[in-house]
């Protein structure tokens, strides 16, 4: 499999980039070719004493578009750009994936205007892996999580599609379990895109549980959650926060003496686990 | 101050929502008016031994609205119901406040019907206490926590004024702080309805600081929340389920065995009073 890497998209770019890239050759069998300033490519390769063999290459791309740019007007103007080079590989058939750490409006943007639409599916959404807790390992796909923040009812379907096939082939998930995100779960409850969205639902070929509500997220029977752009964001950064600093208290309360901080030995490693499951950093990427 | 009471709306009634009344009689300096069909009222009191004085008073009503009731049918058409007895009780001055635990749509209804609007605001809200994480007994209040899933922007100015003019009168908070509950800070993010928001709010008279992230929720600076209904809604009822989930799982991983336990004697009240700041139940009630 060959994977086009945006080197100069995300924080620290492309040092960060080319580091990973260069530790991912080890674990995986995949060609990588890093996309971006060919100078900056090679000299981190220098830093790292690290000598490219045919795994890893580099092709030359002399713009880079900026985290706060307008994706838009960036993608249109910037055909030089790491973003659009990489996505655009895709396009030819050169490369099998892409993946980048810059600007996601940008990235949504080029996809949609360099590589198009599948056929029956009117938008692109970002999907998240949402922790279910108390189940080891397991977790919903939350689609879409913040590409689109206002839809039509047929993009919600949409996105129930798209999370039902990559949850079956990417995880092996058989027939997966959708829910609507809502604010009740009688199907007459919440806005108007989500009473249409029942209904499409309801009489689509996804496997549709019906509406859960935002108190049964953290334990949901289902294995794709659908909800508009803005939702998801609001769902996958409240829990972040509400988490992080649940954790961050109890953590406080356990060292805030020496006593506790000895009784609270048993746990910190628990904490810890816990802690890592909601940390987004764990869960950075998304498809 | 005299204080109607819908002793037909909510769960056990009339039983627990006499039994409230009364004790409520010893702890505050206030008049009640238990609103509902006297013969089960008259039959609570004696349930429970009390003998009614001149602090605690029946008002006869005949019909109850139901809690799966359409609202606006059934305040139209059930007049003599406790709820629209209470509201007109209100109305006409005979009470200072009303409350109910019963069919909050009919509430609404009916507040709306027969109580009508303030000048200048366009809807009525229902107000949340949001438990802040870490900050002892403080919170800020959401605005609107679903009364209203769809909203325009003009509601949600409405929504700001109320909280503010609440928070401040009721809780002596001096210039409360008002935040857009968004998807990013910064103010050309979110929704139509968020943009447009963030522009009227900014040019209230609201001490208006800006855009709220979600992650940000738990520990904000924001005195007043503002949001429609809908996410409202989904913001009070996700903290409540990834709050409680994750205390319930460090329960058990403290009580899964018999050392544990031991150890984990220090923190079991510490524990449980941060799950009672998450219990809907501590906060239910709504103004």
């Amino acid at each position: 499999m060959r994977i086009a890497v945006d080197a100069m998209g995300g924080d620290f770019a492309p040092a960060e980039i080319v580091k990973g890239c260069v530790e991912a050759l080890d674990r995986a069998d995949a060609e990588i070719v890093l996309v971006g300033r060919e100078e900056a490519i090679r000299a981190e390769f220098e830093k790292l004493k690290f000598k490219p063999d045919g795994n890893i290459i580099i092709l030359d791309a002399r713009e880079v578009i900026d985290s706060d740019e307008s994706p838009v007007r960036a993608v249109r103007h910037k055909r030089d750009s790491s973003i659009v080079k990489c996505i655009n590989m895709v396009r030819d058939g050169q490369a099998d994936a892409m993946l980048s750490a810059g600007n996601t409006g940008a990235l949504m943007s080029a996809a949609l205007l360099y590589l198009g639409r599948i056929e029956g599916i009117e938008r692109p959404a970002i999907v998240s892996a949402y922790p279910l807790l108390g189940r080891k390992g397991r977790f919903a796909l939350l689609v879409d999580s913040g590409a689109n923040a206002e839809c039509k009812p047929s993009n919600l379907l949409g996105f129930a599609y798209m999370g039902s096939i990559y949850m079956s082939s990417a995880f092996g998930v058989k027939n997966p379990k959708v829910g609507l995100i809502n604010i009740g779960t009688e199907r007459n409850k919440g806005t108007a895109l989500l009473k249409d969205s029942f209904m499409l639902l309801e009489n689509s070929a996804v496997n549709f549980i019906g509406n859960i509500e935002a108190r049964d997220i953290p334990k949901t029977e289902a294995d794709v959650l659908v909800c508009d752009g803005y939702t998801g964001n609001i769902v996958l950064k409240l829990t972040e926060g509400v988490a992080w600093n649940i954790l961050k208290l109890i953590k406080e309360k356990m060292t805030e003496s020496l006593t506790s901080k000895f009784a609270a030995l048993p746990f910190a490693a628990k904490l810890k686990s816990l802690k890592k499951d909601f940390d987004y950093s764990t869960y950075g990427g998304a498809p």
